[in-house]
């Protein structure tokens, strides 16, 4: 059984008391670059580095030429996998980058709807068809859109979905996993709080008991 | 007369000595995101806040939320300018980060068109709309698509374009200004170079020989 669906989005340094105490109720831990712009390259590896948890994603929204991309995840080698858009496009860009993750033994997350008001959907066919041919790890689709979660599970189907947008951005946990994400991804509702292990603990019952409710759930086929 | 029409990449360190000697023959410093990761924030200010050019441009090429893209750019209050991805949207994420930037007497920049054969165009009328609600003080277009650069002089005629993928990519110096591009970006090509000053200096010698010669180029209305 999964230990927990949640990602911690840590856009704030955490203390790594914290953190230890946190790591066995948490899937992972996605690092955004406001802390690493905080606590430079070298400390940000050293907080992370000795955290037991199933993955470390680096999500700064990669979306450059390849060569930038490349030039970005070669620093930030304590990282598992790294999200990029889609958007951007394969030939010189997303090829250049999944080739290099791959040859590294890094995953690679591609943005398909992002979970503000202002993404556009008009280009989901397109987005589609970069993912197809890039074919990442995973997904990350906004918590807040469950309609399109549900879309990207079946179009994606042994796809792992991650959903950023609950708690602060107006997802309720629970929600997109009930839609058919793997993960929810949770930052300011857990770093933000007072005591985060005890906010932590009570989402992810949130999320539990809700799972066992939400008959229909699209799972991912493993 | 303009001192130069080159904006320097600079996603390697380059020594405060080597930068004071080109400052007068740029006309500014993009900062890219490999740059600021091995050198870290203070020490990439402390780098840059003795040179006298134009504009510091920060190109992480922002494509978050609002909420993160602010995070981002409150840390890096020595540029006087941001460049962040359209495609990402208005609502909840552009808009924000132009509100921002706006109070803080910071400049906006826009991509509308990167310089990778990947790229999509099919959104341009979208990417358009966007760069027309959001009003940023000038756009990116990859100076690989000369007829681009023209449509975009065309439609936003006061707007200031600035051109990357000139050199190293497969630009030549001078043809994006000469297509309605104000400022070319060049990288590898100076900070790759045995001696980055003579390098600049024989850019900005062909540049200024080409705009002298090109017939019918369409420059900016001030």
């Amino acid at each position: 059984m999964l230990k927990s669906r949640v990602i911690l989005a840590m856009d704030k340094p955490l203390s790594y008391q914290v953190l230890k105490e946190m790591e066995n109720e948490l899937y992972g831990i996605k690092v955004g670059l406001p802390l690493v712009l905080d606590l430079g390259v070298d400390k940000t590896r050293e907080l992370l580095i000795g955290l037991d948890v199933e993955e470390i994603i680096v999500d700064f929204k990669l979306a450059d030429i390849g060569y930038i991309m490349k030039s970005i995840v070669e620093r930030l080698s304590f990282a598992n996998s790294f999200i990029a858009h889609s958007f951007i496009g394969v030939k010189g860009s997303l090829d250049e980058l999944k080739r290099y993750l791959d040859a590294n033994s890094k995953n690679l997350y591609l943005v398909a709807v992002m979970s503000h008001e202002g993404w556009s959907t008009l280009f989901a066919d397109y987005i589609k068809n970069v993912i197809r041919e890039i074919s990442p790890k995973g997904i990350v689709v906004g918590g807040t859109k469950l309609d399109h979660i549900t879309q990207y599970r079946r179009d994606f189907e042994k796809m792992t979905i991650v959903s950023p947008g609950m708690g602060s951005q107006g997802g309720s946990y629970g929600d997109a996993v009930c839609a058919g994400a793997d993960y929810e991804i949770i930052g300011r509702s857990i770093y933000n709080a007072g005591n985060p292990l005890t906010a932590l603990r009570t989402i992810n019952k949130i999320i539990e008991d809700k799972v066992m409710k939400c008959k229909g759930a699209i799972f991912r086929k493993k």
